[in-house]
């Protein structure tokens, strides 16, 4: 063996030792001390004082003075697909695609992840456990092609992995335009460095650490998804609904529904407040837009500034369930929101921030909240708090709620819902902008 | 029995006898028979003598005076996804949704399919076999709902049908921005009355049909394409690619392509040039907007007039195959054109009119544009002519080509093309917007 092949294949063996974990106390002995390691700093400022961001002189639009990353701007919408029918607000503008993909291994016959343990200036928690691979287009097509992101070339070169899972999925339309990311899953055997901040976790290690709050960032939900279709895939039992008469259903509520947008200024906004510190609703609902600075280690810049979105209140997401002829089968909704890339995508029965409705009657609140809010101890499948996406969401937390409600809840269900398996659900979400970034979430929250 | 009861099953066995054929010949009578009854006049006019439609202040857009049915608009194009990145064009606007319905019905143990002969007036040959319904969503969600529509209730009210196939298709991304039908085949039971102008007709005709120019229009080669899926359902012996793959595939051209478009005035297009009479390129290629007066009876309305779409010469949709492994492939596409709805669709090998090449060098011509036109007796397996949709294009003919080139055609292919059965090509179809409607046609032409 050349010398040089055993130096590579001592330091290969010396981190894997370090970044595997036979006890969940290692794991969180590593996780501890990669917090201790990278320190860093947010602070929340007026959107005036956001050094490079600058308000368009025309639409008040804030823009990057590079005219990359992302912008803040402003969107009318108008449907026939919720109870407000127009409305404006605004949106994060992303157009960029970007990668997350999720590096996974078999050691000693058993699949492990490669988890990252990232600093995002939204997050709750400051480092959660981020996929393999977050990188944009620009960060892989630029002249350091590949170069700045660890494990890219995995994604990138099919001759070094197998695909296990790669599709393009959606954010939350609520706040973003259309926005979309490649959620992927390869496979690569070999000699894997592993670089810090990095860990190899089982799949059995990943359910228990779902059950924790505010720990498994949303892109690492939303690409795990795409393994909870490979448990389901023998469970050919009969469901309520063919795959037919499911495609059927999206079908004729993306035929029935109108979703018209229009990009406008953000100096237009009806109902939203503009002061040079921030932007939000006259009446204090749904979100603001913030500044943050920040100051980090172990990130490619070391401090930036930049606008976030901020939700005002933490929000629920919950699917209600029940056997339906000895299967299990969840209630989807036909959600329709602002950003959504075509008209409706497949959301929990629940989607939305309970405190936006507390003051209104019980006819003008979201259907089924009533329902979720008052599961008990012994309906209950998973309950947890977990976070959005940091980099651009600022302490976006959702409850994440699974309830078998029992076989007593009616199966005849008002137009936009349908019951569906999660075997069922997990196929669809295999095509991309079909199942909601909520709805993804959940399915790994229950069925990894 | 009641009296009215025999009365109508004796209505509806006349029916029948005349709308289902033992012979061939008997449909050829029925089909003269109806082109008799069913006079019409078709005139191409000047844009500008169009009664009801105009020319928009400052736009000069092409729109009618109740501002419905369609438009025609100017559409400035950008992508890295075609040889020529940028480009401004006419392009058809019509955001709406409409139902493109064929009902099946099974005779002694034989599945019918029920089709009408409509005259469109982009047609050549006058009367097409069209599907059940064609109907904009206005024609059934207006105060006289499915009344003027034949048929139309089969597919609206899924207690009178079960559905076979339900997805929104694209039309031709290169003629129309972003135009979506929902492609349907639902099947019912019980007495169905056969009215003037529709007969039943078994798979097996239909497959004689299909070889006829200028028959079946494209919204019935488009919707037929749904069953061909069933066929192959059963064909499980390995393709070259898995459904991971080839949806890997799909992720991975629409992450990797940027198409950006931006509808302008019509009065703003470069080359083009905009008369009184038509709209054309300078150079004479790819298509002009014509005007035409049309009389006819059996429509709603007896006389219109319209703009239409005229393609300057007949175009080439072609299928390259081969056996790989035993299994028949065909080699797919990945086409991004000027309208199409999400970047990339998977079309033909080939999809171009040959005429706007001649002139060019080979390196300069369509990609196995060669391969395709010296496609040997031998070698072919579909080879006509068939029309695409009257209704907005006028006299717009494809040679519809699938060649079976051989095990010593290279296994090795380009980016843009992939390896696939036509059962895997059915399968991704039932997702919508993934399979292009030229490459339907050709699915329905090889596996119907």
């Amino acid at each position: 063996m050349p010398v040089a092949d055993a130096v590579r294949r001592d330091r290969s063996a010396t981190a894997e030792t370090h970044s595997r974990f036979a006890e969940m106390s290692e794991f969180w002995a590593w996780l501890a001390e990669r917090r201790e390691a990278s320190p860093y700093h947010i602070e929340t400022v007026g959107l005036d004082r956001l050094d490079a961001w600058h308000r368009e002189p025309n639409s008040a639009d804030l823009v990057h003075r590079s005219r990359r990353f992302f912008a803040i701007r402003g969107l009318r919408v108008s449907t026939d697909h919720r109870k407000v029918t127009g409305w404006t607000q605004p949106i994060i503008d992303q157009p960029e695609v970007g990668i997350l993909g999720i590096l996974t291994h078999t050691f000693d016959g058993i699949p492990h992840y490669l988890m990252q343990a990232k600093m995002e200036p939204g997050n709750i928690n400051g480092l959660q456990l981020s996929p393999t691979v977050q990188a944009t287009y620009s960060n892989y097509t630029g002249v350091h092609r590949g170069a700045a992101v660890h494990y890219l070339e995995y994604f990138l070169d099919r001759g070094r992995s197998r695909v296990v899972y790669d599709a393009l999925q959606s954010e939350q339309g609520a706040w973003f335009l259309g926005k979309r990311n490649r959620n992927m899953i390869v496979e690569a055997s070999g000699d894997i460095p592993v670089h810090e901040n990095f860990c190899w976790l089982t799949r059995e290690q990943l359910v228990r650490l779902l059950r924790e709050d505010n720990l498994l960032n949303m892109d690492s939900r939303s690409v795990l998804s795409g393994i909870t279709g490979e448990t389901h895939s023998t469970d050919n039992g009969p469901a309520l609904h063919s795959t037919t008469q499911l495609l059927s259903w999206l079908t004729e509520t993306r035929s029935r529904y109108r979703l018209d947008r229009q990009v406008i200024a953000l100096s237009a906004l009806d109902g939203w407040v503009s002061s040079p510190d921030r932007i939000r609703r006259d009446d204090g609902r749904f979100f603001e837009i913030i500044g943050v600075d920040v100051t980090a280690t172990h990130r490619e810049v070391s401090r930036w500034s930049q606008p976030m979105l901020a939700p005002c209140g933490r929000g629920l997401n919950a699917f209600l369930g029940r056997r339906i002829a000895d299967r299990f089968h969840l209630l989807v909704q036909a959600r329709t929101e602002a950003g959504t890339f075509d008209v409706v995508e497949l959301g929990p029965t629940v989607s939305c921030i309970p405190d936006n409705y507390r003051a209104l009657p019980p006819d003008r609140q979201p259907r089924f909240l009533d329902v979720a809010l008052a599961a008990g101890p012994g309906q209950v499948l998973f309950d947890a708090v977990h976070s959005e996406e940091g980099g651009r969401l600022y302490h976006a937390e959702n409850r994440y709620l699974i309830a078998d409600v029992g076989e007593g809840f009616p199966l005849d269900v008002p137009d936009d819902y349908l019951w569906i398996t999660p075997a069922q659900l997990a196929g669809l979400a295999r095509y991309g902008n079909v199942v909601d970034v909520a709805a993804r979430s959940l399915l790994t929250c229950l069925a990894l």
